[in-house]
């Protein structure tokens, strides 16, 4: 009998239920119970024959769940009472005294540290595989020369496997981030009590190592109330997610027609309704669509937790689907990133006489100069004027006649006719990081060593 | 046979496909469907015959969907696909011919328009009888005295009528603002094809009025390419929802044993699983909770529109499950608003006890002293030291010895000492939309015919 | 004497202190407060002597501020105290006297008010030159033949005018999003007092026709609690950044050497400090890279409305920066857009060019097949088999032979053949709406009539 | 001379110019350009007359800076160009020399890495006293009772010492991530010049060394393109103004009539412009108000960054302000907060009767039954009936007669009895991390731990 006189509104039920997506923390839930479970056995709750029924009806219910066989009930609120529920019609009246020494505050926290510390390893993981094609796509691209752009416009040429390592690197940072994710669930929330610790002295401890915690919350009201971890996994997911945008929209543009520098495999990609010639990035484009709605899932968890006081508010109840939204979206776009990159062919001639753009060579003209004595600044100034020349006769920087190295001091000229040499850009570009091969190389090297760290 | 070699990879149909959400296009798509094979009809693409099996097909398969008996393929991609796979297995190649002269860009678009004015209309509909719950709970509380804040700190007294009033205008802006998305679905895609428009001078005039928009795009480029319809109708419902949260909010606090102002109906409210004594007022806190979410979706889809090259990308495909989120969640939020308000039990000796707070009355001592001819920020000081006076040694204003009426000028004192009698400070306030009885009298008048005027 | 015994820490005036970015309001703040002692000399609370000698004042602060001349000083917390502080130097006690019967609380929300009506209007002026500036080039490039795009893969040829009239219509929605932003600022919240109303019966209707206000708000808690109309301008401001940053990304896109469709005026571009070739549209880059600023402003605001209990709390003071941010970058977008493009080059030969590809007929080609009475479905399956067997032979459509149009009919090749035909699939686009030149005509037409609307 | 013809637009300065704000960089750009010098020193760019000549230049400009007596001029587009200009005013054109080997590209992001690295150890640093002033303010009220809520409902009474010590653990987690934002600005983008490298091989890792940085970027175009590190800092700052948002929430709630349980000093406090009797919170609705706000600035950038095309855009331009307008905001929270929580009273009587609340006990009694053998579900509808009958009749549970707790075991009903007893329940919290004395010990000594090991 609760102190409830009248039914609840079927309205109030659709706003208050979880169920329908919070089963997803069913395994968790189970796990946790068992230990739950495990330590009421410790603390003498439950005898051994009671612990021993307690847990096979767990694993039974785990089973239904798995096998989808498992009934869900108008009146199960939430996951955890629909396993209780099931658990008691399978056992008896022993299915009500797991609830004994916890509450449902600190068992929905338990379970999300749980489920996030799971996500985060999973991102790693789908992080590594995606850091594994980018090394081999680079090495097989190592010395493609292709145009890099600022602005949008050609800047300076570069090796294809350069470009591609910089997309390495902003994923190595997201598989640090996701680290830091799956730090943030060490504190173990279960034993908390509804926010202000238990009357029974449970060895937390012991429970904590048994869920693979690393210590006990040291605070009950902060342990259930606390969400950070779940927002650190969304910051770092829609970090990851906007380098994936910045892949999938490169992609895209250089599988126009205009740039095509690439194409998708057809596995990946998809025709048109209407225009039977086309072949649509939508993996790409996809990549790129689906961070602002990871990004979002951010902003309403932050919105949500926006002031909320002290301890469990029913508003933490929206904490659970732009967490599944953005890890579902997330785990998707990754392994399809993979995919996508695994079979992706670049166009070499493409690349190249792109690349070859002589005004790309601009920079380098004024580095000559200013290696002959010229400032920077002047020799910028200089180098200017030789382009405007060209771009306005239409004819590129060598054609200029001698006569029109104007300001070009005697002795540099030498130096400046070099600098268009064929490939002396690229490969002029020495310094520790730069696009020279020999710093490609070493770059590739750096890279298979910290993708091997990582996997420690 | 397409021009696609290979099979699609299973994670490309899992990020590409959106038949696990768009399905709820369907009803949407048949009356399009319908709608756009008598435009066929017309231009002589189907004879009589082939119009009504399209017809009864389209029907057929709506039955289907309607009763849950509709099968999904793992091949049908979206739920246009779906619904013409369906169709051509029941009526034959036939079913085929459906698809011309139009595209799944201007249909997708269609669709969506029309869902969008669908549920603006049901957004104004929930309105109204939010509206009408507050203007019945407004007149029963007319003449309540309750305190209102600023700062959460008492400031003045009003009846508790004219404080639910405050967010029937609320409401009645955001009833507006669903109406400014209605209209801005007003122009039908339909009839765009691709992109460029079709090779069929089809009838859209016709076809608009058949399908009860106003008038076709005027640019067929910006008709498969603008979600600004999308847009608007999440504005309006971020803005909605955040008044439900201000809503939500006073709700929960006033339910708080503090304030003891108000009682959630049972139907309305839930227990504890730990602590029996709990009634907790959830759907408050998740009208509160909710709001975060629904901005988060406009944030979402604003952020996928970024950039986006015209005309059709397949980003344009993440505008429907923020959109939807989003409807279902102030669609349940308004309706659970209502019920919950119409239940809702105030206390009024809570409220009358914390507005008759005598310090509340210090505005009108500054203005009684106003109007006896001290400059207001002077008498805002007198007034000031008076209370300082009070709190430092725990007495009430009224009672200040006349010793201590320091600095008020002696005709002024009598002033002063009425400023203090009961229910004086809230019938004073007699501006136009002020708390006192004649006011609120004349604007639940108003809230009445504005309601009326929505109805129309 | 205030009733505070300490002084302010100076770490609280910097987090109190609204006027390093209030300063902003001081020409409405001036207005209001003229208006307001006009309805105070109504009150006969001001004689005719006092009118003046406040209105004077007023006006020699105003100057003061305009000039630049006005000293602000440290306790001058906000600007409203700040213009009262320098009226009472000016005018002596008397300048006290303009504070009775009014409220910060009513007056902020009546200048912000003012404010938004205001800039509302700005932007719509703004909006108008644009509109003209893209008639003028859609007029000049009517008979362009242009790509466009899905999936950004060349899709089906338009008229360049066609592709520009495209973001017209957007434009034109943003006006009417303007004109609502405007609206909602048509009730005065002058005259609410802090929260209650007023002890003073002004007369707030001619208050609000004074100002050029429709009326006043009818509920006094409302009025000061709400800033809907700031969301309002924040939602129009952020579709509309929206709307510039696809803008903004074409023209980078088509700025690029790969695309080469047109090209900045100088005035609009800069050079880069180390490769003195380049032209960069950074103008259109920042159109793109502004326009979730403006977004966030209005996630800010939202979120800082977010259950905020009535009436007036200190953190709707974080409702002016993100609104002014808004403001300045968004009128400053819109001007700037409306330069680049009145001087931007577009290149004839390198649109055309990409137009003519006659991949881009492929639509055109299963359309002739369907008129031949073939089902779209096959024909759309037929046309993709031909695609395949060009794109994989490296050769066009038409050097396909006879023998290899296998699955056409034969009494359909003659249409096929005369598909390829130059410039025949761009003028086929006869549905309304479509890039046809007979319907692009005509929609410059109505163009021009909505923009002659607008205006009045 | 530069390849443009024409003037830049006064709308394109304004839009293009950076230097209204990213004068802030001014320190770290001098910092910068000194050790860039010495590189090309090592390089013999520089001879030891003009390293000596730059040096002492750069700090002269750099003098001028924090003087304010540097003018800046309308063509400073930016202040790398601004301290540019003027050294070379100067020294000369010898100061034309110092930009060789680098790019605005790499310098505004080591500028910005070297920024964020300043406020990521600026905000531990203000995180740390905050949290030192909650360990003093939760060890002088260890032992006061206080309620503490779900739903804001009073749910368990625990110590005043442990709710304040929940805010000590999440500001904890904060300093963690600020960590972790400065971690990520380990990487020197100097010496990636444009985007492809330099043609110089300067010394990358001495110059890393040089500015304090652990190594050069593995990648020049990486380098130019990444924001990762002000998304880190703004991921940081808004969990950490979210934890804010909460306390200053709740200091809100605590401070009004209602609740009563503390008041701000009267240095962090504001009065109203027309009600004298007020005393505002308004630094804790600073706290609670600037929240959103901040998570909108990582909105903002996370939305530039989105889908942006390898390697800069100008688009990062908008990186600045949103990141600037975080730091000073969050800075000011964090200090605004030490300075109210140092000078809080709190209100013993007001804290303990709320604490006392008899209903607070529920748990407990349920616990007891269980404790006796009742199975945990069975209790709690046993207490839930107790409740009901105690509330609908108005009385205690204490006053419950023996009679009416049926179904209350007969030997179980002693321990019930005991429940009541005073202090009991809030004593009986033991498990670890709970309020019972003990724990809260445990938990200062714990914190002080904390505190010490991240001063290190």
């Amino acid at each position: 009998m609760s102190r409830f006189g009248e039914e609840q509104d079927p309205l109030f039920r659709r706003i208050n239920s979880s169920i329908s997506f919070d089963w997803r923390l069913a395994s968790f839930d189970i796990e946790q119970s068992k230990a739950h479970a495990r330590a009421l056995a410790k603390l003498d709750v439950l005898d051994e024959a009671e612990l021993e029924a307690i847990t096979n009806g767990l694993e039974r219910v785990g089973v239904e769940l798995d096998e989808g066989s498992f009934e869900f009930r108008e009146e199960d609120e939430d996951i955890h009472m629909a396993i209780e529920r099931r658990l008691t019609e399978m056992i008896g009246p022993l299915g009500g005294k797991l609830h004994t020494a916890r509450s449902r505050n600190d068992q929905v926290a338990t379970d999300l540290a749980l489920l996030v510390r799971t996500h985060a390893a999973r991102a790693v993981a789908l992080l590594e595989s995606l850091m594994e094609t980018l090394v081999t796509q680079a090495q097989a691209h190592r010395d493609w020369p292709a145009p890099a752009y600022t602005h949008l416009q050609r800047a300076q040429p570069v090796y294809l496997g350069h470009h591609l390592l910089a997309y390495f690197w902003m994923f190595h940072r997201d598989a640090r981030r996701f680290f830091h994710a799956a730090e943030a669930t060490t504190d173990m929330p279960a034993g908390s009590g509804a926010l202000a610790g238990l009357n029974w002295d449970v060895d937390r401890e012991a429970l904590a190592q048994d869920l693979g915690f690393e210590r006990p919350y040291p605070n009950s009201l902060d342990a259930v109330s606390n969400r950070d971890f779940a927002l650190d996994y969304l910051s770092a997911a829609s970090i990851c997610a906007m380098h994936l945008s910045r892949l999938g929209g490169e992609i895209v543009l250089w599988s126009s027609q205009e740039f095509g520098f690439c194409e998708l495999p057809d596995s990946f990609a998809s025709g048109s309704s209407i225009m039977p010639q086309k072949k649509n990035p939508d993996a790409a484009e996809l990549l790129r669509g689906k961070a602002p709605r990871i990004a979002a899932s951010l902003s309403s968890l932050l919105g949500t937790m926006h002031a909320l006081p002290l301890a469990y508010s029913k508003d933490l109840q929206e904490d659970k689907e732009p967490l599944f939204d953005a890890i579902d979206n997330l785990e998707l776009c990754l392994a399809a990133a993979t995919g996508m990159l695994a079979g992706i062919r670049f166009n070499r001639e493409r690349l190249s006489a792109a690349a070859e753009d002589e005004l790309l060579a601009a920079t380098d003209l004024a580095d000559a100069l200013v290696q002959q004595g010229v400032p920077f600044r002047e020799a910028h100034g200089l180098v200017g004027g030789l382009v405007k020349a060209a771009v306005d006769s239409g004819r590129s920087l060598a054609e200029l006649a001698d006569s029109e190295l104007n300001g070009i001091p005697e002795d540099a000229r030498v130096a400046v006719r070099r600098a268009f040499e064929a490939g002396r850009t690229i490969e002029s570009k020495v310094s520790a990081g730069g696009t020279a091969s020999v710093r490609v190389a070493e770059q590739l090297d750096r890279a298979r060593e910290a993708l091997t760290a990582l996997r420690k």
